[in-house]
């Protein structure tokens, strides 16, 4: 059996690639990154390092690119490989699967089709991947955003027309889709999430929306019980911005078991309500900065911080990520040799 | 002997004071705050605040007002009172003093003038208020920075045209100013810091420029052996902005003895070199986000996860405040009762 | 009879009266004027002149302080006074009528509600005034938004909880309102505009929104048959952010006739079809920068350009004020002597 | 002989080059166009479109990508190639030539260094055209920049860490040495230049720093006079951000001798007075927006105006080109056939 094995890569810039140098990536199935653009609709950084890695290697490697290395969060890609099991090594190992969906028309993004879209891909992921539903513990979806101006005239019309609401628009259904894959939602939830409830959410779905891409690029991470293998991931969740407790518990008993951790990833937003453990934020009424920059900021801090690494993974937008205000968080590690 | 009591007021807006409403205030003599401007050149909101503060306070009050509350940073102030000391409590009470220089020239500004000028005050508020030198845990500064078109024609040539480098200098100058007065450093540590050397640095200043100020004004806390009272105040130093070391053990050893934490207050910048624990990143190359926002943000975020409390005082731009790339901290506690 | 005159002041900050020294200025009724904040939710520079004009001029006088100085745009505020006619002078002077609605409710912005009450106050204004609705050459309205922690639970649902859109509701409502009060527009028109039809529109409203305002501030301004001076106002539409048509021909028509010109009025936005002149624009997908930041800089330069003045009244966001991507334009100007 | 010959192309995005699909650019020499990022430090969008171009066209392509499409400027590309003369046509076509310098090194930059290596390109690019250097009408520079930390430790210090403040300082080196090649400026102005006198200018440089550039590219565009063909360029020059003296009458007697106006090109900047014609400007003290981004909304919306074309190409930064505040200005355009 294949089992999942990860480079984690420093970049120099968005297009650098040069970490792989050296390497055998030969196996590389996808690559999850930060660049350093703003994230938001007209950020480019995404759509240079895609071309990059898919350049550096191969054209079938899934990029989930997500833009915005605010604060001290460092530019990086993860490079995912499928190696063959250890089978000196402990069951339970970390299994990857990736693909895509169909192109996501404008009039579709952020409605149900998406989101069954995404259901879709996902079941059929985890069926060929041999990653049991219940052992999912991160789906990362790379999905489309709408720019006004790409709309055919004629066309249906679109859930909006602002770009960066878009995002969230398309964040929000393919996150509700991986729900419904995984049965963290019915079909009472979806239709709930769709129609705004943000207490609808799945505890494992990392969604970034991006120009550079017309369809959802999407990469499942789960525990197979019968392979072998060292990596293995973990996954919480913060009930908001400040919430440490699952992240110290789970980085306390990783260093205590004696294995090491490689990588964080993590979803953020500003609580929509405006206020963090009844503190006023300034999020949502900053017309200087967007939203999701604070966010990604402020999370990328305080994880960076716990975590000592500031080339982590945190993507701004968690709709139906996680309760409001707060996100997802996946951790990768290796058990102790 | 009079001492020190804080009040942590929420503000919903820049111009709010109405949290205190119904307390008696009428002892205040400092009034230390964030509002949600950028903290920047043209942040205007920490005038509002400055002139709220002394309008509701009294014209007397000192207030240091900080811009930029980037992420989840809770716009507030901390008004600073001085109360009769409490007979039956430990001694070892903090103390506070304010005052402030004179009007700073905009030739003096960010060279050895201010910083003589700052160190002059600094040390007369210590005398003056029996707080040792040795005991004190953190001076604050609010020092005026330059607009290009604010200077004479004919006025010798300031230190930098720009208004965003000058709030660097100013800064930087009020921190060697309090280092000096407090003998962190000697004659030669203050040429050197004024000459660039960034090692050179105060672990308790905490300065912040501002255009609403044309003089340094000042706050200095610190405890006094002779001074009854339940309020301490604790300063440590992070490393770089992921440090986490001194905070989590003075939040576990306060939280161990029974005490009370009021607020965090600390400086933040982004590392000069460009990386931080070998990482880069990229507050320095961001064209539509100052670096300060930056660092504001994830310090803001990391302090606020460890303490819980997203009210806290976290000021952009540490220049000779806590080693490059770092900055000073100190927690305002209550003994337990 | 009363007519209009005007006193051009430079500001050298958001606070600024200083211009109005030495001027008697008993008779102000109202201060239209540009601040350097960024013109969006967060801009605190409109309240800080509002307020300073205020108790420079007396609480009666009507503000509408639109922030956001981009480009060559030079702060400063036009002062109305009302002063006595000059009986030597041509008839068709200008007057000017100020007034505000009620408090606008959160549940009203945006909607009908305010459209009425922007339309009942223009109509009893014209009333009172005296101004024919056929002469009036410019409506101003300093109209609220909305933060969306401000709205209380259990208050009839907003039409929008992001600010920066309910800037755009705010200024759509008022435009209606005015168009509606002077006959521009029927009933049908009305709820053509209220459902988004961008085409109805007013030639003669400039609306602005801001957090320091709860209800609408209201300047007419327009000429009298009846009323003697040399003051008069002409106004125009441009049809895109490029067209100079009316401007050159007008301002070349006031030079030819010994006329001077004292101010320019224009309201600005992007095409909302993201293409000028098909050619595409960037200012709707640009998440670093606001559209109406965009649209302010360009049309402001344009006009200043044309005017040779950098210190006039340029406000983003044309919502039924003009065509699509186009604005309303008033210029003020005094007779040859 | 060989004349140049001009297609300006729309781009969807800062890689697309769809607009030269069924057009014959095999003797395509240069692009010079606007791409939308912040045209700062961090702008990824210039190189991009050049590399974009550079694989449309062929590597030998010289592209001076200049970013920044603020305002109405409409992202676009100006492809030049050499074309036979046409024999039928007046004498005095326009010519182009175009090349580049070796890497300017990170001490280089902004020095007498940089400056002598462009002014070297330039004599020669005149030279071997066979444009003398009284008829040149404009020369592009694409510059490189510094990053801090790109600079090797050990290597001599470069003039500045500041990433944004190196672009300045590598258009004006640029520009003294246009200036210097043109026999605009002598030696002693060159020193004068680089000791920081802005008024030793160009008054056809048009200079523009991006990360895509390890060396200065050039284009440098004339007359002949003994070659026959239909376009031409004329030169002007601002002399402050309103200025339309010139470009009015250009256009005008274009226009009147039946000629058609193809493109236009410009350099803006804030005047470094921070005043235009006695009225303050913010663009100097806008800590949200950089100062380039400022100029060039107000310099493209006045030029896109008067010239009724927003796919112009306005770049910001024009230190050395032109007067302090000013900038030069060149019209592409066809004789009357």
């Amino acid at each position: 059996m294949r089992v999942a094995a990860v480079h984690k890569l420093a970049m120099a810039d968005p297009g650098d690639t040069s970490g792989a140098d050296g390497l055998d990536l030969r196996d590389a199935v996808a690559v999850v990154g930060k660049t350093e653009g703003n994230g938001c609709v007209n950020d480019f950084t995404r759509g240079i390092a895609a071309r990059a890695w898919r350049e550096a290697l191969g054209s079938h490697v899934v990029t989930v690119m997500s833009g915005g290395t605010e604060g001290v969060l460092s530019p990086h890609a993860l490079v995912i490989s499928e190696i063959d099991e250890d089978p000196g090594a402990p069951a339970g190992a970390l299994l990857v699967a990736v693909g895509s969906s169909d192109p996501i028309a404008p009039a579709a993004l952020g409605r149900e089709a998406q989101a069954r879209a995404v259901a879709a891909s996902v079941r059929e992921l985890c069926r060929t991947s041999g990653i049991p539903v219940g052992e999912v513990q991160l789906v990362l979806v790379k999905c489309p955003l709408l720019i006004g101006n790409g709309i055919p005239s004629g066309a249906p019309p679109p859930i909006t027309t602002d770009g960066y609401e878009s995002m969230s628009r398309s964040r929000a259904a393919s996150a509700l889709g991986v729900a419904l894959a995984l049965g963290e939602i019915d079909e009472a939830g979806l239709a709930a999430g769709l129609a705004g409830d943000r207490n609808v959410h799945s505890a494992v779905a990392s969604t970034s929306a991006g120009v550079e891409v017309d369809r959802c690029e999407i990469v499942v991470l789960g525990h197979s019980p019968g392979a072998r293998g060292r990596l293995r991931a973990s996954h919480g969740v913060m009930a908001d911005a400040l919430d440490t407790t699952w992240v110290r518990t789970t980085l306390d008993a990783i260093a205590g078991a004696g294995g090491r951790v490689l990588h964080v990833l993590a979803k953020a937003e500003p609580a929509p309500t405006g206020h963090i453990r009844g503190r006023r934020h300034t999020m949502l009424t900053d017309s200087d900065l967007q939203p999701t920059r604070h966010a990604r900021a402020a999370v990328g801090g305080l994880l960076a911080g716990l975590s000592g690494d500031p080339a982590i993974y945190v993507s701004g937008g968690a709709e139906h990520q996680g309760p409001p205000g707060g996100g997802p968080v996946a951790i990768l590690w290796e058990l102790a040799p």
